[in-house]
C-alpha cells in the first residue's frame, strides 16, 4: 500500500509515485507570443496554475511589465522552449510568424484571436494561420473569454471553453491547460469549425432576437390600434384632445396586451407538439423546424413577457399619484357634491375589481417565480422533475391567472355595444385569442384519454417532458 | 529541451511524452445500449468530450438519426468494443440483455435509468440490473440529468452526478468519464444506493414541504380566525355585509401576519440552540432531530415568508386604486362638507403613519436584500464571514423592522377595548407573540456575560457559526 | 490488475491502461488531524470522492462520532499511514505537534486553520506550523471554505480554493485532492502569502466600503441640506412645524438625489480614463492608481445606487396612502368647494407629469437589467460582447432616463426665484451636476473624430473594452 511504501522511503525527498505524473506536468513550459492586455492576462493565470511561462516578444527586453515569475525572450527562443505556443497577436501581424516556420514545426499553435467585425476576412484567423505555418498544428480557442476572465478564472461559475482544431492530439494537449485552469472544454471538431468560434464573442443576444422583434411588432401594432380607437376617435367623434392618455394609460393597456400574447406563446408550441405527436403516434418523428427554434426560445419569450408585465404593475401602481387621475376623482366628488346626489356603495363593484387587481397580483406573483427559477443558477439546482413541476404546472397557472385577469377587466364590456368603436373591439379582447386557444387546447389534452395516449407515446423516456414544456 | 524533442520526432504519429495518458485516453471506445433521447445526448457530448461512441442497436441500420461521428452496431459487436456500457433502455426490456450476459462479462454497465414512479418495482433498476448479469459490473450514474443536461454539458454551473457501485474499478471508471464531461461527482457508496439515487429525480422539493405546509397551515388558520372576528362578526353584531373585503383587505391581513411569523421562525432554532449549548456546556453533543430539521429547512422558511411580505407589499400598494377605499375617501370628504366641519390636521398622526409605512419598507428592502444573497450564485461569491453577517446581522435587524412595523401599525390600537371583539385578539397582535419572544431571548444571548460564555464554547471552529449564527 | 484481469477474460483489444492510475489513486490514504466540525467534514467528503481517511486523535477511542468508512488512531500511527495530513485543530495546540515531527518528516501538511481575528499572531499560522516541523512541507489551504461547503462540495457554482507553499510537489498533491473534491485551485505562491489567505474569510465586503462610504457620507449630507433647506426654513420664516415630512417626503428626496449621483459616478471614470488615452495617444500606460481603483468599484457604487432607486420607488407609491397626502388631497377638494371655483383641467400638467413618471419607471426599468445581469450567474452565461453592451450600452441609456426623470421634475422650477431660499439650490438641481457632465463629455466621445482615435488606440485587444466597459 502507498502508506507503507512512504514510510519507508520516508528519509527525505518524498519520491512521489503516484503524484509523478503532475509533477512532472507542473514543470511544464507554455510559450506566449504577444505582450498585449490578453497575453499578459494569460501567462499570469498560466503560471498561477503551476505552469512556467515564457514570452516571445520582438523586444524582449522592453515590453513593458510581465507577470511576475514569467519571462521574455525573442521569438525564436521562446518556440524552441515550449510545446505550447498561444498565438496573443493581431491577425494583421500573423505574416511575420512566416519567418519562424521552422521552429514552430511540429508544436502547437493556439490561436486565441478574435476580429472586430464578422465576415472580416476570406478565411478564419487560425485557418490562415494554419496555411501560413503547415508544420504546425493550429488549434483555435479560448477566444471566448475576456482578458478578465482569463486572469480571474472561473470564479462565480463553471465557464465553457470552445476548441477546434485538426489535430486530436494537439487538442488534447490543449483542453489540457484549459482543464487546469478550472474551465469545461468542449471540442467542436476540426479547425473548419475556427470561423464559427470566432463569430461567437460578436453575438449580440442571438435566440434574443425573435422575441424581441417579436415584442417590438407586437407592442407597434397595438400602440397605434388603440391610439386610432381611443385618441384618433375620441377627437374625430367627441372632437376631445385626450392626447395626454399616450404617455401613461395607452402603455398600460398596450404593455399587459403584449405580455399576455407574449406569455401565451410560451406555451403554445408545447400543446402543438403534443397534438402532433398524438397525430402521428410517436414521438420519434422530429419536429419541423420552425416548431423546433420556436420551443428553443420559449424562455426568451417568457423574460420578455415578464418584463412587460413588470411595467403594467408599476404603471398601475402610479395611476393615484398622476395628476390627471387626481383630478378627476376630485371632479366626481365636486360634481356629486354640487349635484346633491351620492352614489351609492356598490357590492358587487368592489366583488369584481378586488377580485381583478387580487387575481393579477397573484398571477404576476407566479410570473416572477418563474422568472427567478429561470436564473441559471436556480434552475441549476433544481431536479428535472422541480424544473419541469415549475415551468409546466405553475407556467399554465399563471397563464391562467392572466388570461382570468383580463376576462374580469372585461367583465360586461364584452356586452356593451359601445365598447365597439368603429367596429374595433377593444385592445384587451384581441389580447384574450391566443391565451383562450392554449388553454381550451391544454384541457383537451388533460383529459384521461388523450392523457394517457400521449404518456404512453412519450414514455420512452422522462426526459422528453423537458423539451414538451 | 521539450521543443526540440518533438521536432526530432515529428515524423509521424506525435509520441507526446507528457501527453501520452490523454492521448491514448482520447482513443477510448465507449458503448451505449439504446437509441432513445437520453442516449443520443448522452453520445453526442461524449463524442464532443473526445470519446469514440458506438451504439448497441436490435436494427443497427435502421435506428433513425444518430449524433455525427458515431455509429451503431448490434448489441453483441458495440459490446465488444468496449470496456463501459452504458444501458439507455427501459427497465421492462432489460430481461433481453441476459443475453448478452457472455459479452457484458467484465463489463462496466452504467444503469442510467429512471422510473416513473417511486417503488413501482421490488428492487431499484440497477440491482435488477446487476442480478441479471452478474459477471458484469454494474455501476448506477448520470440517472438524475436530463437529457438536456447531457448533451449541453454543465454549461451555466457545476452540476453534480451520483454514482453508486459495488466495484470501486468501475465507479473510478465512471468518474473519470463523468469528470471528463464537466461534472461534479459524488461516491454514494455501494449499489444498495441505487434506489436512493432513482428517487432522486422524481423528488419534488423535499425540503420545501415542511415550511409550505407550516405557510398553509397558519395561512388557513388566520384566514378563518380573522373571517370570524371581522366578517361574520360584523355581520352577526352590525348586522353589516362587509364580505367583499374578503379578496383583499383580509388577504392583506393573512399575509403578513403569516409572513412575520415564519421568519421569526428562521431565527427562533438558532436562539434555541444557543440556549441548548449554554445549558450543556458543550457544542460537541448533537442537536435533537427535531431542531436538526427545523435548521435545515430555515432557508426555505425565509423565502416562504419574503413571497408572502411581497404579495402583502402588492397588496398594499394597490390599496388607492380599489374601488372600495375611493368610494370611501369620496364619502368622507362629502361628510365633512355636508356637515361643514372639517377635522384639523393631526400632526402624531402624520408621523405615526409615515414612521409605520417607512419602517415596513426599509424591512421589506433588508428582506429582499437577504433573499437576493440567499441566490446560490450570490452566496457562493460571498466569504463565510460575510454571508454569515448577512444572514445573521441583517436577518436579525430585519426581523426587528418589521416586528416593529406591526407594533407601530398597533399603537394605541392595544389598550382599546373595542379591539378585542368577541373575545378574540386582533390577527397581528397574535402574529407579535412569537418575532418578541425571539427578539428578547436574542438580547439576551447578548449580554456580555452570555456572550462571552457562548463564543468560548463554540470557538472550536468559527465554521460553526454558519450553522448557528 | 483490474486491466490485466479484463484483458484475459474479454480475449482482445480493451488493456485498461489509462484506467490504472485512477484506480490506484483511489486507494490514497489521507490523514486528518483533529475530529472537530471541520475534520469530520472533511473526513466525509475525501471519503466519498474515493479517498481513504484515517483520523489521528489524542483518544483515538473516544473522540465522539466520525464519518462512516473512516477510523480513528493515535496520531503517530495516523502519521505514518499517510503522506498527506490536514491539520484541522486549533493553532493554539500546534505546539504538542513538535513531538510528532520525526513521523511528520517528509509529509504534506495542509494547514486549514482560520483565527477569529486579524493579526492575532505576528505570523501566519501556516508559517508557524512550517516553523515547528522544519521537516514537513507546510500547504496552506482550503481554510477559505466553511465546514458547510466542505461537507457538500461545490454544488451550486465552482468554487474557488487558494493554496500556497514553499514545496511545488506538495502543492501539487494538494491541488490533486481539491480538484478531486471538484474545488478550482489558484496557486498563491509561497507560504509567505498564507497571512494573506488566513485574513481572506475575515474580509468583510472589502470592495463595498468605498461605495456604502460614499453613500452614507452623500445621504448624510443631502439629509442636513434638505433638512435646513425645507424643515428648518419653513420653521424659522413661516414659522410652520412640517418636521412630519422628514420621515417620508425628506427621505424621498435625498434617496434619488444620491441614487443619481452614484450611478453617474459609475460611467465617471470611463470617460475620464477615455479622455486619458486620447490625451497620452496610448492605452499602455497605466490609469494613476486612483482611478483604477474607482473603475474597480463601479459594479458596487452601481448596486448601492440601485438600492436607493429601489427605496425610492416603494417611497414613491406608498405616497397616496399617506395620511398627510390624503389631508391635503381632501382639503384641496373642500377648498374648492366653499370657494365655488374649479380649477381648470391644465392638458400640460397632464403631459409633464406623466412623462416624469412614465420615463421615471424605466430607467428603473433598465436599472433593474443591469441589475440583474450582474448577478454572478446571469454575467456568466453572456458574451463579453452582451455583457459590454449592457453594461455600457444600456448604461449610459439608464444614466440619460434617470438625469431626463430628474430634469422633467424641475421642469420650470429652475425659473422660479421661489425656488432658491437662502440661497440654497434644490436638491435635484444639485444632483444633476455631475450626470449632466457625464453625459456631455460622454457624447463628445461620441463624435465620429473623436470616436474613430480613440477606437485606433484600444485596437490593441478588443477585451480591454470591458475595463473600460
Amino acid at each position: 500500500s502507498l502508506g507503507q511504501h512512504m514510510s519507508e522511503v520516508n528519509s527525505e525527498s518524498v519520491s512521489l509515485c503516484p503524484l509523478s505524473t503532475p509533477a512532472a506536468t507542473e514543470q511544464e513550459m507554455l510559450c506566449i507570443f504577444g505582450t498585449g492586455d490578453l497575453g499578459r492576462s494569460l501567462g499570469q493565470r498560466l503560471f498561477q496554475t503551476g505552469y512556467k511561462v515564457v514570452y516571445g516578444s520582438r523586444r524582449p527586453h522592453s515590453c513593458g511589465p510581465l507577470p511576475p515569475g514569467t519571462q521574455a525572450m525573442s521569438h525564436v527562443a521562446a518556440a524552441q522552449s515550449a510545446r505550447l505556443v498561444f498565438v496573443c497577436i493581431h491577425r494583421e501581424n500573423y505574416n511575420f510568424l512566416e519567418t519562424l516556420a521552422p521552429q514552430l514545426k511540429g508544436k502547437v499553435l493556439v490561436d486565441v484571436s478574435n476580429n472586430l467585425k464578422k465576415n472580416m476576412y476570406p478565411e478564419a484567423n487560425a485557418e490562415y494561420l494554419q496555411r501560413l505555418i503547415p508544420g504546425a498544428q493550429v488549434v483555435k480557442g479560448f477566444n471566448t473569454l475576456s482578458a478578465w476572465a482569463l486572469q480571474n478564472g472561473p470564479s462565480d461559475a463553471s465557464r465553457q471553453v470552445y476548441v477546434c482544431g485538426n489535430s486530436l492530439e494537439a487538442k488534447q494537449a490543449v483542453i489540457e491547460v484549459a482543464t487546469k485552469l478550472g474551465f469545461t472544454v468542449l471540442d467542436r471538431g476540426s479547425l473548419t469549425a475556427a470561423r464559427e468560434l470566432e463569430d461567437f464573442p460578436l453575438q449580440l443576444f442571438p435566440e434574443w432576437r425573435l422575441p424581441l422583434q417579436l415584442a417590438t411588432g407586437l407592442t407597434a401594432f397595438f400602440f397605434f390600434y388603440l391610439l386610432i380607437r381611443d385618441v384618433i376617435y375620441s377627437y374625430v367623434v367627441n372632437d376631445k384632445d385626450i392626447s395626454f392618455r399616450i404617455m401613461a394609460s395607452l402603455a398600460n393597456k398596450v404593455f399587459p396586451i403584449v405580455s399576455l400574447i407574449m406569455l401565451s406563446l410560451c406555451y403554445l408550441p408545447g400543446v402543438i407538439a403534443a397534438f402532433l405527436q398524438l397525430y402521428r403516434g410517436t414521438k420519434y418523428k422530429r419536429f419541423p423546424d420552425w416548431l423546433d427554434r420556436w420551443m428553443l426560445c420559449r424562455k426568451q419569450l417568457g423574460l420578455v413577457a415578464l418584463a412587460l408585465a413588470s411595467l403594467h404593475v408599476l404603471y398601475t401602481l402610479i395611476i393615484p399619484i398622476r395628476y390627471y387621475v387626481r383630478y378627476r376623482l376630485a371632479a366626481h366628488t365636486i360634481s356629486q357634491i354640487k349635484e346633491n346626489k351620492t352614489s351609492p356603495f356598490d357590492t358587487t363593484m368592489a366583488w369584481r375589481t378586488d377580485s381583478y387587481y387580487v387575481i393579477g397580483i397573484l398571477g404576476f406573483g407566479l410570473y416572477l417565480l418563474l422568472g427567478i427559477t429561470s436564473l441559471p443558477s436556480v434552475s441549476n439546482v433544481l431536479s428535472w422533475r422541480e424544473f419541469s413541476f415549475i415551468q409546466s404546472k405553475l407556467g399554465y397557472l399563471t397563464l391562467f391567472f392572466c388570461t382570468f385577469h383580463t376576462y374580469l377587466y372585461g367583465w360586461d364590456k364584452f356586452l356593451q355595444p359601445s365598447s365597439y368603436k368603429w367596429f374595433m373591439l377593444p385592445g384587451y379582447m384581441l389580447s384574450l385569442v391566443v391565451p383562450s386557444v392554449v388553454l381550451v387546447l391544454k384541457l383537451l389534452l388533460l383529459l384521461p384519454c388523450v392523457d394517457s395516449t400521449l404518456t404512453r407515446i412519450r414514455q420512452a423516456f422522462l426526459c422528453l417532458c423537458v423539451r414538451l414544456h
